[in-house]
């Protein structure tokens, strides 16, 4: 994309209303604007940030055997006074009258739908296990939002859904979503720490929060100073073998890791040598439950079981905040100039930066470089304003690509151009050709 | 995909609220339910047919040069205040109070809301031309909700805004929409024909609307029957150049072609000869306005001009209604056994339909199709379920593949599966390594 023709409005002041890094970054770096409270418009570079996790968190539920679907927005209200949580919600339901006076309410979760949906086409435990997940908007209508999307009213969400014959069965799903959702969080340059967690509203006596760390986190976390050093890597890991995924929850939550509505002190100071305790701020990414038969049971879903009985299902419930990860990404990962994209969520993959617009031999070397990146499948951003170089470079560091390839007539003369780090701000001259080699292998 | 892992619930039965064909086969072929009246939710076969034609739709939005972003669902109402339109627009729109008593709507469009992000960033006539779209769920409270996704409550549509200095350079973008239009219906394999329309409450003079012939259309439709043999093809058109795009437009409006708000008898007896006159009904699939300056003259968005001084911009506004694009699809391809798939948004590229599942020749056989398939980058749908071969004929004819390899025993004693096309029901016998060879040319 070339920037002359791109809208990517960046704003010189820090909006007033922002308190965190994040939201203020997202402000400034024209990732969103504010429509109303609580509710944001994704310019075009947010909106490219917030596609490229959503498709990683596609791709990994899909790599686990989970099936891709889409429930609407608006739900009946008939549905939640059928498990009873219509009345339960209180004020952050939004709850709306159609013009036949029919009480609808915008899903804040979707329990109660995706268990019509089962017990109106599932009949049998032959069709199970079963996985069914979806990325759509939500509403809570907080009382108070601020932080931008990480407390907003209107957000973006994955919520998936595991219906399985037997308890066994629906801890095994438990734990391919917690093997699921550590492969995702390492793959936008998260580290997320799985912690006992409190069951809240949608009950569950099986739950685990993914908290990143972060000073500006809501919830204080106690955790073994361990658990930082541990990393999923590549490994592959077989999402229908029941000992492989057991493997991975026991080696990831063995290790002391709570939030402050689960700690407890004592357990902490006798499970924990005292070097290796820690206390610090986190922000919830994810969590995932298991609830037994909550659920089918209040509906009426249940399956023939393979001597002919009939029983209610066991679920889960399993959701990952994606328009909150904008934010959280931004909190653990920024500098005094601007935010610092992981590779995995970068929305371009590379700046280009024209020391001298108007000079045909650094104009024709971006254009090489343009092309010769765009030839490989790779999306660069080249600022090609007819801007001062230090104006370039500000909005470069500010919205946060992770690689600059800098052009310009006194490094062409070499044979040269500089390729920089975002993240550690070092510099190599190189040529053009293995300034997009070296991309390309960044990315590969 | 493996059919024995999937979600396909299909139905024996023809839901009896369903009064056309698209709505009927949409529901017995698994690809929606009802959530309530009008609201529908995406199972996992309708989910990757409505990805399908979203990205399509992206697509060709870039490949036109217009940004893709996302506004949210909500809307205040005080934007909608400002343009006039809050009471103005009736019953359809569904008004929302929060918990702090703030009037809400969800959005039928959004002239307004990106109206202001306009006026908040763009100032001057430089960061135009600027056309910026998004692909959102919007929200029109039908009295009467029917025909499924065809007249729904809960609908996906991409809308687009273009922004310009003049009139004229608005009017080349009113030009590129149509050329993104024309490509983008004929890859989903559909003939959508510009006609004449009516600005309606969204106002313009300048208006098409692209209309799919089908006997279950909402209007009534009127042209010269010359236009159903044009074709857009895969000519190349240069999106920046202005004559190019006002030809395509001249080429594919110059022909009579109104729906019945438009037509004008006499005309239509002046202009087209008796025996190219047809009338039939249609259905509307995306609509296109040219509406000058209506919006950023009440909204205050203007810009400052070259010699200082400051106009209000020149805008329109485009949208496809993706969602009820699968119902038009339908409409227009299927037959007494089921959907017929175009190429361009078929969920999976081509059915495996085992005849003797257990029998160890026809198991490897499928596999090592499927996985030759697979690593070509097509997605087949393996149908492994233990079933009689009719019984997998008939979900295959429903569900719509256009393509389908039959592998049984015998075929394969002689080294041959059977390549079946849904559309002519034509077989061919031919090795497996030819059949994959084939399905990969088609869709190449």
């Amino acid at each position: 994309m070339r920037l002359t023709r791109y809208f990517l409005p960046v704003l010189k002041e820090t909006p007033s209303e922002a308190q965190i890094a994040s939201h203020r970054l997202m402000l400034r770096a024209g990732l969103i604007k504010q429509a109303s409270a609580g509710i944001y418009s994704w310019l075009p570079l947010g909106y490219k940030v917030l596609k490229r996790i959503e498709q990683i968190v596609h791709e990994e539920q899909i790599r686990a055997g989970h099936i891709p679907m889409l429930m609407p927005t608006l739900q009946s209200a008939d549905l939640w006074r059928e498990s009873g949580r219509y009345d339960d919600y209180g004020q952050e339901m939004l709850r709306i009258t159609d013009r036949h006076g029919r009480d609808m309410l915008y899903g804040p979760t979707n329990e109660e739908l995706i268990t019509d949906i089962f017990r109106s086409h599932v009949n049998s435990y032959k069709d199970l296990p079963l996985t069914l997940y979806h990325i759509q908007w939500k509403f809570r209508d907080e009382v108070r939002p601020r932080f931008g999307v990480m407390r907003g009213r209107e957000f973006y969400m994955k919520d998936g859904y595991n219906f399985d014959l037997t308890k066994e069965d629906a801890l095994h799903a438990y734990n391919r979503h917690l093997v699921s959702y550590l492969r995702s969080y390492e793959r936008m340059g998260l580290q997320a720490i799985p912690m006992r967690a409190d069951g809240g509203p949608i009950g569950g006596d099986y739950t685990h929060e993914f908290l990143v760390l972060a000073e500006t986190g809501e919830s204080e976390v106690f955790y073994d100073s361990e658990i930082t050093d541990m990393k999923f890597g590549d490994r592959a890991v077989d999402y229908d073998s029941v000992d492989q995924c057991q493997a991975v929850l026991e080696e990831f939550t063995s290790r002391y890791a709570r939030t402050d509505e689960t700690h407890e002190e004592a357990l902490f100071n006798d499970q924990v040598p005292e070097a290796r305790r820690r206390s610090a701020r986190g922000i919830e990414v994810g969590q995932i439950f298991y609830f037994g038969t909550k659920y089918s049971e209040a509906m009426g879903a249940t399956v023939v079981t393979p001597d002919g009985g009939r029983v209610p299902v066991h679920m889960g419930s399993h959701g990952i905040g994606v328009s909150r990860l904008l934010g959280a990404i931004i909190e653990a990962s920024h500098d005094e100039k601007g935010i610092i994209w992981p590779e995995g969520v970068t929305p371009f993959h590379c700046g280009i930066v024209n020391l001298k617009q108007g000079d045909a031999a650094a104009d024709a070397a971006c254009e090489s470089l343009y092309a010769a990146l765009t030839a490989k499948g790779l999306e660069p951003l080249y600022d090609d304003r007819a801007e001062r170089a230090g104006a370039k470079f500000a909005t470069m560091d500010l919205i946060g690509l992770p690689w600059r390839i800098t052009v310009g007539p006194r490094g062409l003369e070499k044979g040269v151009v500089e390729l920089t780090s975002r993240r550690t701000g070092e510099s190599e001259e190189m040529s053009p050709e293995a300034a997009v080699d070296r991309i390309a292998q960044i990315y590969s």
